[in-house]
C-alpha cells in the first residue's frame, strides 16, 4: 500500500505533487510526505499554502520540521510562521542561525498584506560607481544565493536605490562601461504598499522583479514576477469569493473543514436575510392589493429575479472593470450612463417577452404592469449595480465586497414597490 | 489646450499612459496619440488592447500606422489583425518585409487561444553540443533581438528541444563546462494547447518562459512570463463576467460601445427570464393554496433569495476552487458532502432566525412552514451549486459558464415546490 503511494507520488510533477499532498486528508498528509526523497519533500514544503504546510508541521517529528523550516527562504517562513502559534514561532525562530531569524522577524514586522511582509530580502545587487565587468563578476558570485540576478538593483551612498539594471543589458554592454550607463530610473515600492497594488506594478510594466525601499529609498528586498503571480492569484479568489457573496476561504477547499466555511457564508447570509425583511414588509403593506389581485404574486419570483440577475450582471462588470483599473471614479457619470442605457434597452426587451406571456396566462392589464414594471426594475438594477460599488470606493472600502447577492437583494424590495405601485396605477386599485 | 494635454500625458508613466489613451472617446485618441514623442507612442501602440488599437489605426494616416505595425512584435502583430478587417490586413502584410510577414502568417495559423497563436516565434536557443562559454557568447549577441535570454532552450538535430537552460545557470557555471551537463529535463508547451492551461503551467512551474514545440518536438516559439500573466488576466476577467451571467465583453469597459454590452448581456438574461417562468407556472399550479393563506407569498421573496444567496455562494467557492486545480471531479463526494453539510448547518441558522420572524408577524405555523422549507432550500442550492458545475465540466463545458444567475434561478422553481409542499402538508391545506 505504502509502496503503491511512493510510485504513484514519484510520478507527479512538482505542482501536481503539491496538489496531491493538499487534497489528501490532514490524517494520510503526513504519511505521504515522509515517503518522498528528501529534496523533493523540501521544493514541496516551499510550496504547499502556509495553512497547509502549518498543519502538516504539526504532524512531524519536530527536527524533521526544524530542517524543513530552516531551508525555506525567508518570506515563506514568514508566510508559514503567520499561521503557527506564537508558541511554535518562538521555538523554532531559537532553532535558526542569528542572521536567518533576524530576517524572518524583520519580514513579519510588516503589516500583513504589505508589500515588505512579502518581498525577498535577499538581494544581488551591484554598487553605482561598478563597471558592467564587475557587475557581471560579482553576480556570478551571488548567483546561486539569491531568488534572482535578472534584474539588479544599483545601490549608491547608504544603502540607496539609484537605478535597475537588467543582467541582458549587462551582457549585451561592452565590460569596461561604467554601469550609470545602462541605468535605468527604477521603479520600486514601498515596504507598507498593498501586496496587490505591487503586483499589479510587476505585471503592468511586465518586470522580472521589482525593488522594495524603505522610507529613506535604502533597498531591503524584491518582490519577483513569480510572488507578483502568486499574490495575484490570491487576491483574484478572494475577489472570486466576494462576488459570490462569502468570505475568502483563504486556504485550498479540501483542506477546510465544514466549519469554516459556513463560518465564511453564514455572516453574509444573515446580513442578506435580514436586507430580505424589507421584502416581508413591502408585501405586508401591499397585501391587500395582491388579496384583490392574486394573479399579480404569480410573477414576483420572476420579476425580482430578473431585476437580481440585471444588477449582478452589472455590478460583476463594474467592479471587475474597477479592480484592473478600467474605470475610476472620476468615470462615474460615463459608467452610470452606459448602465441606465442597457438597462432600458435589456428592460424593454424582456418586458416585450414576459409582459406578452402574462397577457396570455393572466389578461393584457396584468402583462402591462408586468413590462413596465420590468423596464423600471432593470433600469433599477443597473444604475444600483454601478453607483453602489463605486461609492463604495469613493468611501475608502473595497469595491469587491459589494457583491452580487447584495445588488440582487436591494433591488428585490425596491422592484416590489415598483410592481405594486405600477399595478395600482394601471389596474386603478 | 493641445499643450496642456501633451503635459497630461508626458506625466504618466506607460501603464498610465496606456489607461489614459483606452478611456479617451474614440474620436479624442487619435489626437492624443499623434501628440505622444515617436518611441513612446511605439510602446503604448504595443501595450492597447487589440480592439483599441485596431481603432486607433483606422484614424492614422496609413503610414503612420504601417510604420507602427512594422515596428510591433510578431505576435502582437497577429493579435491586431484578428481584429482588423481582411483588407486592412491584406494591405498591411503587403507593406511588411517578407520575413515579418511570414512570421505573422505562421501566428495566425494557430488556432484563437492557442499557445502557437499567443507565442513570441523569435527565440533565443542554444545548440546543445556548445560549451557555457559558446552559449554565453551567443545570447550576448543575440540579447537584443529577442524576449527573453534568461530561459535559453537547447535544440539537437533539427531543432529539437532537448531541455532549457537558464542564463542564471550559465552564468554560475565553467564557461568550458559542457552545455549538456547543465541541462534540465524541458517543462514545453505543445502549439495547440490552450493558452490559459499554458500559462498556468508558467505560474505553477515559476518560470521566466515556455518553450513551444510542434507535434515534432521542434521548437517554434516560447511564452514569456508577461505574456503568461496577460493571459491569466484576461482569463480571470472571463471567469468574472461568466460568475455574472454575462458574456465576456473582451475589451476595456470605456472602450464598449452600449450595443455590445446589451449584446453581452441579453442572451443570459432571456434563457434566465425563460427559465423563470418555471416559477409562473408552480405558483399558477399552487394558487389555490395561496389564495386561502395569502400571507404565505409574504415570504416568497425572503425564501427564494435566500436559496439564490446560498448557491450563489457555493457555485463561486466550487467554480474557483475547480479553476485554481484544488479540487477535480474525482473528488465530487467530498465537495458534495462538505456542501450539503455547509447548506444544513446555514439553513438550520437562517432558519431559526426567520422562522420566528414570521411566527411573530403571522403565525406558528407559518414560521414553521418558512423553517422548515428553508432548510430543505439550502441543502438543495449547495447541492445544485456543487453538483452541477462539476457535471458541467464532466460534459467538456467550462464550469465557468454555470454562473450565480443560473443556479439561482434554478433553484427559484424547486424552492417554491418545497414550500408549497410544506405549506400543504403543516397547514393541512
Amino acid at each position: 500500500k505504502l509502496d503503491e503511494l511512493r510510485t504513484q507520488l514519484a510520478d507527479l510533477d512538482g505542482p501536481g505533487l503539491v496538489r496531491e499532498i493538499t487534497r489528501l486528508p490532514a490524517a494520510k498528509r503526513a504519511v505521504a510526505f515522509r515517503l518522498l526523497p528528501k529534496d523533493r519533500a523540501l521544493a514541496v514544503f516551499e510550496d504547499l499554502d502556509p495553512s497547509v504546510a502549518a498543519a502538516l508541521l504539526s504532524q512531524l517529528r519536530s527536527d524533521v520540521g526544524s530542517s524543513l523550516v530552516h531551508d525555506l527562504d525567508p518570506d515563506d517562513r514568514a508566510r508559514l510562521f503567520d499561521e503557527l502559534p506564537a508558541s511554535v514561532v518562538r521555538r523554532l525562530l531559537s532553532g535558526l542561525d542569528p542572521h536567518e531569524a533576524q530576517m524572518t522577524q524583520d519580514l513579519l514586522g510588516y503589516p500583513p498584506e504589505s508589500a515588505g511582509r512579502r518581498m525577498t530580502p535577499e538581494v544581488a545587487w551591484v554598487p553605482s560607481d561598478a563597471t558592467v565587468g564587475q557587475a557581471i563578476k560579482r553576480l556570478r558570485r551571488l548567483g546561486n544565493k539569491v531568488e534572482t540576478i535578472y534584474m539588479v538593483p544599483v545601490l549608491g551612498q547608504g544603502r540607496r536605490l539609484e537605478g535597475v539594471v537588467s543582467l541582458r543589458g549587462l551582457l549585451t554592454a561592452k565590460r569596461d562601461t561604467p554601469l550609470i550607463d545602462l541605468v535605468a530610473d527604477p521603479i520600486s515600492a514601498d515596504t507598507h504598499e498593498d501586496q496587490e497594488v505591487v503586483a499589479r506594478r510587476v505585471r503592468d510594466h511586465g518586470m522580472i522583479g521589482l525593488p522594495v525601499v524603505d522610507h529613506e529609498k535604502r533597498l531591503v528586498g524584491v518582490i519577483t514576477v513569480d510572488d507578483a503571480m502568486r499574490i495575484l492569484a490570491e487576491e483574484e479568489s478572494e475577489d472570486a469569493a466576494r462576488a459570490g457573496g462569502t468570505e475568502p476561504l483563504g486556504r485550498p477547499y479540501l483542506a477546510t473543514p465544514v466549519w469554516r466555511i459556513v463560518r465564511s457564508r453564514i455572516i453574509w447570509l444573515l446580513v442578506l436575510i435580514a436586507a430580505a425583511t424589507l421584502t416581508v414588509n413591502v408585501l405586508d403593506y401591499f397585501e391587500e392589493t395582491l388579496e384583490q389581485v392574486v394573479a399579480l404574486a404569480l410573477f414576483i419570483p420572476m420579476l425580482i429575479g430578473t431585476g437580481g440577475n440585471t444588477g449582478a450582471q452589472t455590478v460583476t462588470t463594474v467592479v471587475r472593470a474597477m479592480s484592473v483599473d478600467d474605470i475610476g471614479l472620476r468615470d462615474l457619470p460615463r459608467v452610470l450612463g452606459k448602465e441606465l442605457s442597457t438597462g432600458l434597452l435589456v428592460g424593454a426587451g424582456l418586458a416585450l417577452l414576459a409582459g406578452t406571456l402574462a397577457g396570455v396566462i393572466v389578461d393584457a392589464r396584468v402583462g402591462l404592469v408586468l413590462g413596465v414594471s420590468l423596464v423600471a426594475v432593470c433600469v433599477l438594477a443597473t444604475g444600483a449595480g454601478a453607483l453602489i460599488p463605486m461609492l463604495a470606493k469613493r468611501a475608502g472600502v473595497d469595491p469587491a465586497v459589494v457583491s452580487a447577492p447584495f445588488i440582487t437583494t436591494l433591488v428585490d424590495a425596491s422592484g416590489l414597490i415598483i410592481y405594486f405601485l405600477v399595478a395600482r396605477a394601471i389596474l386603478g386599485l
